[in-house]
């Protein structure tokens, strides 16, 4: 039996999602906590990487049980993880999915959020869970970023947005959307795409300040995708901002 | 010069504010960033102790230096602790006050919130910062608790919502508001008072549970008072719930 998790994780403490030698990972504390559970070994199989630092508040990955049997019944799996997990990973819930199921795959979308805190001094309460950004934006800076991240929407390449060095060669993506909402001195981008370039919403992210600090406008956006070349774009914003929030795959 | 300081401080590395030997207190730590910045040893006086784990969103403490003169304008200083500070407490503004004020006495009423997570699994966000109280209420939990909530308003003797052993001989006081609201799993409690007598808070939010479990009515509420006896309410709820959120003093 195959199952899809979704999970919750605060981001700080990990190494990111994925194994590595000597390095605390999700998939690796959920890979040992399902072990113990279950009593055999199981593949867990996340539905992207994630960099150290950063958060999910919906992650996706499958389970396989080595033996094909899952002693536990899906709907009782939170509360057992809950028993063996630490306090910053949670299952939510865990369904039967099919055989031929990829938690990678098979996504329909992603959406992130980047969480930015303007205040002058920092928050003890969100300290590592945004970026403190004390400088100041400008009073319209929300529609100042909103009309830069609106150019962003549609199939187009994004290579500007992707880290320098990466060996990804189709850099063609589709934003559904990429919106910037400001509440207080909180501005939260939300961005969903068919997939997503490395360190490419963080990279959005410091590229949107500017449009907020008044030194990008949505035409110089639109010459930023044009370049295809990352030195075109602004500064990769800081991990603890990024939250994957929703996976969505076709029911 | 005595400056009135707004402190926020998430309570879960403090052993509480009050200096302790060999304790990392909030006291301890702002009157060493105190000294490293004005050159000068520092008194600093709370509003009000907290138990160790216990947050502030809003606390209130002066700040008198050594010899009388502080070097930082005070509209620079939140800034400037943000320097030398940790990353769990931050003071958001620092204003003149008479000589005579005192952050204690002078205090009109505080509110306090709790926070209690109603999920079947821990939040990894939430972890430390709400009571986790995975046994579920009844449906109507906001309205039955509401009903024992009011039933604390008003100038009464609150010795049953004392910790068993305190030497406080006078257990009156006046709740100006006590009132229960649920939002999605989680519930808040928010109290005011113009004193709160040692656990209160923790004792109210754990007996208002039973009435949310259906275990108590304000009848059984009023009797609860009515008996001035620690035995008669329910038990003390964790510290990680709770929050000093407001600090009201006369103009």
């Amino acid at each position: 039996m195959k199952l899809l998790l979704r999970l919750k994780f605060l981001g700080t403490d990990f190494c990111g999602w994925q194994f590595q030698p000597n390095a605390r990972t999700v998939q690796k504390v959920l890979t040992d906590a399902a072990r113990e559970l279950l009593g055999t070994d199981c593949r867990i199989t996340g539905c992207s990487r994630t960099d150290s630092g950063v958060h999910a508040n919906d992650f996706a990955a499958t389970l396989e049980c080595g033996d094909g049997v899952c002693t536990i019944p899906p709907e009782r799996l939170p509360a057992a993880f809950a028993v063996k997990l630490p306090h910053d990973v949670s299952v939510l819930s865990a369904t039967p999915v099919a055989a031929d199921f990829h938690p990678r795959y098979d996504v329909l979308y992603k959406e992130y959020i980047y969480r930015i805190l303007l205040t002058p001094v920092p928050d003890p309460f969100l300290c590592g869970r945004v970026w403190h950004y004390p400088k100041r934006l400008l009073p319209d800076a929300e529609e100042r970023m909103n009309a830069c991240a609106a150019a962003l929407v549609g199939r187009q390449d994004f290579a500007s947005f992707m880290a320098a060095g990466s060996k990804i060669e189709d850099t063609v993506r589709c934003v559904k959307y990429c919106t910037v909402r400001r509440e207080g001195d909180l501005l939260t981008l939300q961005i969903a795409a068919d997939g997503f370039l490395y360190n490419m919403v963080r990279i959005i992210a410091g590229t949107l300040l500017l449009a907020g600090a008044g030194k990008l406008d949505a035409d110089g956006m639109r010459k930023i995708i044009a370049a295809k070349d990352r030195a075109a774009a602004g500064a990769t914003a800081p991990p603890e901002g990024l939250y994957l929030n929703k996976v969505v795959y076709s029911e």
